[in-house]
């Protein structure tokens, strides 16, 4: 069973909308190597798994399936950040995006020449499940062979794969909310690679010095090097409610990396960051709502909020060490808060 | 950000292997209007959503966004049960299957005439993200205009759609494993249904008595009656951590359905039921540890299971009341339990 | 423009429901080459086609593309025939259809071992667009490469490949409803074929005895006999409402074939059949329309059918030589019928 | 079955070749809620409708399924006529179109750089079944539930969804043959959403004011505005030859948009336009006639066209009202004209 | 460049006609780990090689590419094989095969309940490029990351889930003709799956006895153990008309696989076996000619054979041994034969 | 049985790189009509053949089919170098491609603004089997009928398609790499069209001056026209190590394309041309090895090599007449060189 806060799994840097760059992070969401992929593939692993005694190994492949889910968010709301406002920013001025069409105007025309014109026709300047050149995700993508050892030669390949690609994607661009989350996710997958060759390790197999694959020297990039300073490569966390996961008997030791670090499995998720909604995009007739039911909405809400402030404060945009342990319970009790 | 507590969000009853039902439950997993394809609508329309007039709305998409994830755990973990052994069950036992192929045996003959060979021949007896046809899950079947009218109207066809269809897999087999899922999906789905129902009510609808769409009766489905008279059909739970949902705001009064029941949102989740992991399937090389790495892993899994044990207690498999507070701290210091 | 009379263009023979043989059908509806794909493809080219001088050849091939609509119309309706009511048919007595699902009745059971499990769970026993392999059908499939030659030779082999299916379809089951209509496209197939043929001799090239292709010796099946002793095999109707059709000047002379007979194509379409709609199939909630519904439309129908016995006389259901001429005027004044 | 007349449904304005306008109207054509989608669905739910006390449900799906048909043909048409000539509008004039590829030029140079190079590579400058971003049509686009009241609702959804993207479309671009055809069908939309609307009005659904849904205010689009001040969205057709369709027993009434108009379904079909044929393309072999072929197909059609003169007098370009009712007996003695 | 003898890789020994067995062997054909998916594989690998200084990783990626030609030709041809005559065989004895549809026979009737329809539909019982569930062949499957270590790392895990699958479908039937080819592949997989293993040794890793992945045993499987006797799985030929391959640099040493042996690339190809051509099958039109064109083409056929015999002697069925080396000449002189 | 020399089937011809003109060829490798397909249908054709008395129809499949997997290295390969050093060449200088990404440099920029932008983030700037919209490449393009005469009408239509697209990209581009390739394989199409329009001549048809179909009048192409002169449209090399095609006995006589040319399949191969290993693509990360592993591999290959050329002398890139006779003995023994 999943639980979600409200909270992104790393912040977004802010930058100027750039939709060829939301483009190019597309592989990286929906593409063969992407997030929605290797989510997939480890909860269909997790889920199909065999073996009492492998139980690390599956919560290992659990726990990452489960952080994917977050890298899922994290991405798909970065390209969403990229696209949002891209017309109005680069589009042509005398056509007023707040009066879509109106008098024979053209402010979607920006459109016409971009990576990908589902961008505005289809997803009204939000994320898509496709890959970067438009190829809808395939299930056919999820890999689980069933024999655990072929498993975790696959996934290392995968987040080597995924690492490779986000390294590309870097040098296409320089826009800052397009590196932020590359560079995350960049340092993300190599823990995760970490994971896989560690776990073929207590198998048998020695990687000596061929790790990581592919050996892109990541660290050239600032974006990059600030995180693997913070040693983001070599922990793992469980996103594991009850502390149930035994995945720390794999993940721990010396990274299979060479890089002298000590991997470590002890933190249950990390802080967490601000998670907001983005605003209202007229010229895509999106959310939609004419002025009188956004009235009424409205009135609505401000109702309700007053009654939230009242029994609860206002409310809190904490980072994930504000996750109420009261609140955790069946029937949510939620004012202990 | 995403949790998990190795909980499933229902029980499975216990039942013979069946794999001609597991495959007619791929539908309901991967198929077009199956719980793959809800899970990642709404996750999509909650990353992309506009308007923080809206948050109510948001906020009820991701909360059954975040349920379908459990769903697809928990449809992708039946059709496992019910493929698990069929090859035992219903094959020759004249092969056996602990031998795989030894002196010419046939251990996986079932597979030549079944649903999906695919069960036997890459999915090693477990489940597949494809359709009770074979088709691969498309991402192009992910739905998210930017409208939120548009969104919820699409929504709510896609809930009806899925029980409709739920309901005809229900009248195809009649295994216990089978029909347990296939019931409890029948209901959380029309409780979704009723979420979108209701927000568009909001927006000025009335149904009258077209509710639920289609009239499938399910009330005569013994197994689907019994969870209609514990009303879970008019609950909706947020699977929000730290309490900051507002779908309550909408999933409040009474039911559009004209049930007579009234909707409650104020639960943060089930109770869930044990999550267990499958034999190993020696015929299917899976998980494919010959006796050497077994006993390996073996004795480091009993060594590290002792001093669990001795810092923990033993490991509890227990219901989501026992989800830990202090556990979810953002440094999970498991001590405290 | 298009146009519709309430007719089939050929009669479908009653015999019982046979899924194996609808399966088996899907193929010339939705395979590579059937109906579905005659009809867009020669729609397309239509469309797009380039030089007024070749207008007898762009009035050809709208003149076929139309008839492939009707193809789609019988074919699908002949497969939705073969389907409806097999379960009562080979079902379970036990199970009432009528009360689907009640007290746990499996009337669909039939649905797990058929030949695509879709028929049952999605199409509420009706057609797909997928061929025999359950293969949805692709946009790619459409070939027109611009060049008339070009696509006149691809056209004959689509014909002709399509024809070879049926064959080969009339061989795997003795059903008389498949057997009638499939009858009917093989031998309509062939009059395409020849038009096609005779479009390329009319460009220098001779078949001298080549064609048929391939030689099926299809007059060995008994109902396709009868359709070639009618010359069906030589007629092309024009399905031009007003006359313009110049198709008349390619689809002349003896037949390419060399059968001795001669191309006719002055007539404007067959006589037609009766469409009728099929009942309502409970088990499947198809119309699904609960008896408050039910009865709440009947009356209004039949409130409304007094008014136009009362101003028309009773609905024909006359053959196509009933098509009212006066009817066509752009302000469709009934009164004269 | 089907019948056809050489006109267009609607009259396409003439502008400048615009391959990138073109490109986005595939959309339309070939995407996912495009008019070959629309046109595929309702003829499927057509063809497997059950229960005969639906018939003017079915009359009105078989209804506006033939206008889709129309559409097909309009907004294909429109697409070649966007992309015919756009390397000699906008390519470089040093090099002959008539010559292709003579002495190494390149006139096909524009195709590197557009919305999709298989417009000039597969289609010579012709319309596609293809999406704006270049995914072939699929047959798993085609939603029929068999269930009458979730049909109707996904048509609802779908007509709508057409609708919003095609404001988009409006928004994109300022070419008038692109917005003449597009506002065309943004009103047709609106008039199949109000149809849907109503059927599900009939069965109890109160709409008050959330229709249209979206609301794009599309009034503000002046080639919209001047189709809307005719009452186009307030019309449904028959298209039906014999006067048999019920259609009107469903559209009348107020409309469920309370736009104070009130619906109308008894003419027949619109006026139309005429349908033309366009020039050769050298440079794409398009036909592909070399000069004697060319001669030789000319001599015949003069030689014919001189005797179709002689008896009928000059080919007519008529609107529909000139359709002539004597032709459309079986057999098409078309002497009466 | 590549040339071709008229030899198989590895005979195909007799059996009956097994349509399921043909059906599982289309796993291996047409499959995501089948032999279509290697071929191509390595060949772009091959052709998109980067570096001239790891030559011997490319040529051991072009000579095991190059293989896998071969092994399309050989799966490919044992499926045809188990597909041929399968209705004569399993069919109903009184519709005779020779008069297709004669008199309205049903010789095709098999085709009914078979794993996939279009064997006989479309492929008249031959094989095709699609999978055992019936997917077609897919691009998207080939695997070319551009990064050496990777692409090994992947071909690896390729050629185990290959021999994996392999191991399971020898599981799944005891028909000796798909035996025979399914054991040889094995071993060839095993091979392959040394070659990569020894290439990343030659980076640094070390695999201990972890090797093969998995561990399937098969040398319980009688055919099988034969081959490994041979020592098949540590031979690699280079296929190389003119010795250029530096694999055996990579290729040699010890096996990885720690079975004792000795990695040899020194052979040039294996022996080859004879290549036949089927029968016709009337029932399928196949090959579609008609007694006159038969009795033309034999005619034909016989006097040019006179010629042949005069000129070379009777045609040799000759093992590999006999490849004439004058005729690689490219002028072909075959007099020196 | 299949071999390779490493060679080019014909010369590449120096130029600047060119992703757009490489993108465009995508559509001749991977495209529906592209060379990828070739190959795959005729070996499938070849494999599937059924009918002893046609061998030389099956030779004939055989031989181009052969042909067609080294068009697929020619064009793969010519991809390659139209896009290799791409970035450095069109990109911006400042930031140097040897230190990929350091200091946040943006050497791949040009990716963003691309025909597939999976050539630079997937494919390291080489080839993909795609199409030049970027479809992957589709196993259900292969047709086989199992008819003779159907499958010959097919290919000669094919190789006619390909033919004309391969003219349209010529008119795309000046690019000499590009247009080097392209007018060959042109040449080539027109070879294999005549072939089939040959083989159906065998069978009864005569063409007149139907053929070429498409008349693309190529020769104004300088390129085609010097490949023309060389009567190179009227070779067909059998590419049979053994000399037992029979492919000569229909590819003989007169061309049935009416250019006084006589056709002649005397030979079995045209000479060749060198193959190379592209450079390194460090901004790519392709190969992917760091200094060390390089040293290490460099280390070896200098050490083997020394003892190759001691034992074989200096290796040759000699053409095809080079192909060692003695080499082709299954053992190899390369000492006779």
């Amino acid at each position: 069973m999943y639980f979600h806060v409200q909270q992104l799994i790393h912040e977004i840097t802010q930058d100027e909308p750039d939709p060829a760059a939301a483009n190019a992070l597309q592989e990286g969401l929906g593409g063969q190597f992407g997030e929605m992929r290797t989510m997939m593939q480890y909860l269909f692993q997790a889920m199909n798994f065999r073996g009492p005694a492998g139980k690390p190994y599956r919560d290992l492949l659990q726990g990452i399936g489960t952080e994917e889910i977050s890298h899922v968010e994290l991405i798909g709301t970065t390209i969403s950040r990229l696209l949002d406002g891209s017309p109005r920013y680069q589009g042509k001025p005398e056509d007023p995006l707040d009066k879509p069409g109106s008098d024979g105007a053209t402010p979607l025309n920006i459109a016409l020449d971009t990576g990908n014109i589902h961008h505005y026709l289809v997803a009204a300047q939000g994320a898509l499940p496709v890959d970067a050149a438009g190829n809808p995700w395939l299930g056919s993508y999820v890999y689980n062979s069933g024999n655990l050892v072929l498993d975790l030669l696959y996934n290392l390949m995968l987040e080597s794969t995924g690492r490779l690609q986000k390294c590309r994607i870097y040098e296409m661009t320089d826009n800052k909310t397009a590196r932020s989350t590359i560079s995350y996710l960049i340092v993300r997958d190599q823990a995760h690679e970490n994971a896989y060759a560690k776990a073929l390790e207590s198998l048998g197999v020695k990687w000596n010095t061929v790790l990581p694959i592919p050996k892109t020297n990541a660290e050239k990039f600032p974006e990059v090097k600030k995180l693997l300073d913070l040693g983001l490569q070599s922990k793992q966390y469980t996103f594991d409610l009850t502390g149930h996961s035994e995945a720390g008997k794999i993940f721990q030791g010396m990274s299979p990396s060479n890089d002298g670090t000590t991997l470590d499995a002890s933190e249950q998720a990390p802080a967490g960051a601000p998670l907001t909604i983005a605003p209202e995009r007229f010229e895509e007739f999106s959310p939609g709502l004419d002025p009188e039911l956004l009235a009424l909405i409205q009135a609505t809400a401000d109702m309700e909020l007053a009654d939230v402030d009242a029994m609860f404060g206002p409310v809190k945009s904490g980072v994930v060490s504000s996750v109420d342990a009261a609140s955790t319970g069946a029937k949510g009790e939620k004012t202990s808060q």
